[in-house]
């Protein structure tokens, strides 16, 4: 099983990696690898999982997930080695934690740079480590998100199994028609 | 049956218009009248059912199901053509679909100018339609609640009838006192 | 507009008749006809408006209201005197009254023969009467159901109307389907 | 302080003591003195806190605190060394932990005979005691609510306050009402 | 049982002072005697109870119990004369007072500056009165939050217990970390 | 990536494989088996995720995944063919279809006994497959909680994984607590 682990002895037996993905970029590429090399197993946590089809959640947790599988397959990181657990929001923040600890098997680390996130699991008793970023500012998702809606190149910042999944789901028109209000009836519904 | 469809060949058999009508005013009478040309019957929404008594959300659906069913009697608009239904917001918009589809009756038709009901409605496969608005930017439930505030007049962008019914439930002291806000303590509760 | 009020002075201006309606069968077709002999106008709520697809509920409330409306349209009754309302089931009992008024226009008399129903909403103030019940024993939404599975002559106990309703949406086989239980795995999901 | 303490040395700073109270009998009463001997200050949770108007749980939480309050107000416990707090049900029980953690001050024991509640905190890491019961069998809730039902003698098994107060707001009624069905239309709704 | 009464006769019985107290400071402690002055009894509702790790709600239900008790103890206000009721926000404003009403004892006077629940009140029939605040402007908890994120001094707004309390949770860097944001991931979750 | 898929030309891209897994055993082990035979990919949603710590529901999502991936392991199931979702719940039947859509990749035939979920999937229009069952009566979830709790050998039942994980996680200690009854307080909270 010493080949499943990626070689070498690891830190972690299994770390947590948590984010919203909308959508998945070259940074959270980049935070799985690094992880990886740290722990033997990966769940990634698509967060906010019942949210979609608004301005900075676009994407359902399903399309986040296979956007997500078909990106880290293309770059080669085995799916023997994550899983995916779509969670969503909790009611209330304090109950977030066992939320998320009945809804994915045991962790004994967790990935994230996010300051609630890392509060709530340190308050928890969590080990909470912050991700180094590569080529911070850009590969963000409200930077991605920005440029669609300008029709400006984002075809740059994300994995090109990503670009081709938004182009497959008609992505961009969805995030452009999100943008657009109406002032008769500025709200939906 | 054919006096109750209005008189004429309809396009569709049963439309549905969604709207949250805070208030109802006459871009809305003037929308509803358009519809009932080419549909049959039709179903309103009141959407965010479970909304009121916010700064842009006032009026309780039964409020809103009150003062249309007032002014469309008053306008002559029949009341065997049409039906009211309240529909609260569903806790993620992918399945608000479905749960408008459960709450109503089958439709054919979809009226709207918001884009993300439009967006939803159209992924699930429901052909929708615009509105041709009447007067635009005058006849907006933003612009009444605003003249109300200020305290300007807002007689002149509702029927009769619904500035009658907020008269009689002291609409605008309600608007009034929810835009108020208290620096000791700035939210409610 | 005395028409509408179907002749004769009433006693109470908008009455509250609260079901379930799984299905509606000839007992609420009376009680809806002796409740408009006293009120003027009928709000009729389809009560717990988000069950369906289970034995004791196995429609949802849109199949409800529909069914309703076309057994109302071939008893004659006036679709001007009655509108039909969809109600959830609150997540407290005694929150129900306040959820009920927050979603239907004001009413001053409620029937009903379901003792939680009438003891919550005397406590909170208001009148609440019996209805006189026709065929007690065989007009029930229970004994309909049970025909249906035991395959026994159940047409008789609803309106034609319903009954074909519920043909077209092969209401039958979904109360079958929902009847079995398979012991491999004996909840759903 | 020693004094609000009860006097003599207590063993933890601040008990937990679980219940419905549905209705607070000499059980409970016997159950609060118990623990007061053993702890400095107790927290009362009264629990399924949404629930009321169900043959099972008839009374509100604002009923039950008032009850309780009363019953130990004549019974001549300090209110200085006890608090009452309302505590809904969780939308899942892996999280009621961590909601009960989040609506009360910090807690170094827990009092209860139920099962799950003791699992659920053990396994959460709490030291959970047990109850010694007195007269146990008889000093029951549902056998309260059972002889209400059966018209038999009730009152010898609460506080005279908590029977005084149930007359005052018709709990006998109500818990009557609730046990009644009507067959017609045999749920709430 | 005068003496609990706290001297003199009192014109309510029972008073309720709704609030989110994040923190609780001196405007909070200078209402809660004014109060006491008119109602023999105050019930003390910690409203948004569910709220916590949030830039405005930052603390949970259980520590602002545990920060109110303490600074009352410490005030001399006697812990006979009032509860501390923890009530989350309702799905739906208009069912708030019901809410309100389920899971606290009758009450006969409501104490808020508040406009949306003196209107909420008001509306349900309540008598609602403002409070004359003290020094306004400063004891304000929205200032305290500031003057921690700025590092200025907040002390001297709080009760000396409050201040103790929050240093014991390490309050100040629960309330630095939900300002940070991060760029990369900017939501939590 | 033809070894992935697990050696010759498959009938479905995805399967759904809907289960409450209270444990996963034998019968859930030949059903999978069977499915990757039939699907290049599986996605096994874990349903009820939500539920645990009740006699029906022991198990938490996260402990089911646990011990799903390790019998699956042990097995030689390739973990590259399935991924594990939980899916809660959802507050109606009727919106559970397009709850598991936003949830879960795009699937292509469903596998399932259960009735409901079988209606459901039906009526929203996908292909839905019984699964021949093994042994049937024996390799069931429920015969294997009754064991546990008469002291009867259960460990033939399950993959010795599940066995081995069950162990470690005192299952069968959590399943006779949560079986015992208090008489005094027969409901939890």
């Amino acid at each position: 099983m010493n080949k499943l682990r990626g070689g070498g002895e690891k830190v972690f037996k299994r770390a947590l990696f948590v984010g919203r993905f909308q959508p998945f970029h070259y940074g959270h590429l980049h935070a799985v690898r690094t992880i990886l090399e740290e722990a033997e197993e990966l769940v990634i946590v698509v967060g906010s999982a019942q949210m979609s089809h608004e301005p900075d959640n676009p994407f359902t947790a399903g399309e986040r997930i296979e956007m997500i599988q078909r990106a880290l397959d293309a770059a080669g990181v085995d799916r023997r080695r994550y899983m995916l657990i779509p969670i969503p929001d909790a009611p209330a923040h304090r109950v977030w934690v066992s939320q998320v600890e009945s809804q994915t098997p045991k962790f004994d680390i967790v990935y994230t740079n996010q300051p609630l996130t890392r509060r709530l699991l340190m308050e928890a008793g969590y080990e909470v480590r912050g991700i180094r970023l590569h080529k911070r500012g850009q590969y963000e998702a409200t930077e991605i998100r920005r440029r669609i809606l300008a029709g400006e190149d984002w075809r740059v910042l994300v994995p090109e199994e990503v670009y081709r999944f938004l182009k497959e789901i008609d992505g961009e028109g969805r995030i452009r028609d999100l943008a657009k209000t109406d002032t008769v009836n500025n709200r939906r519904r």
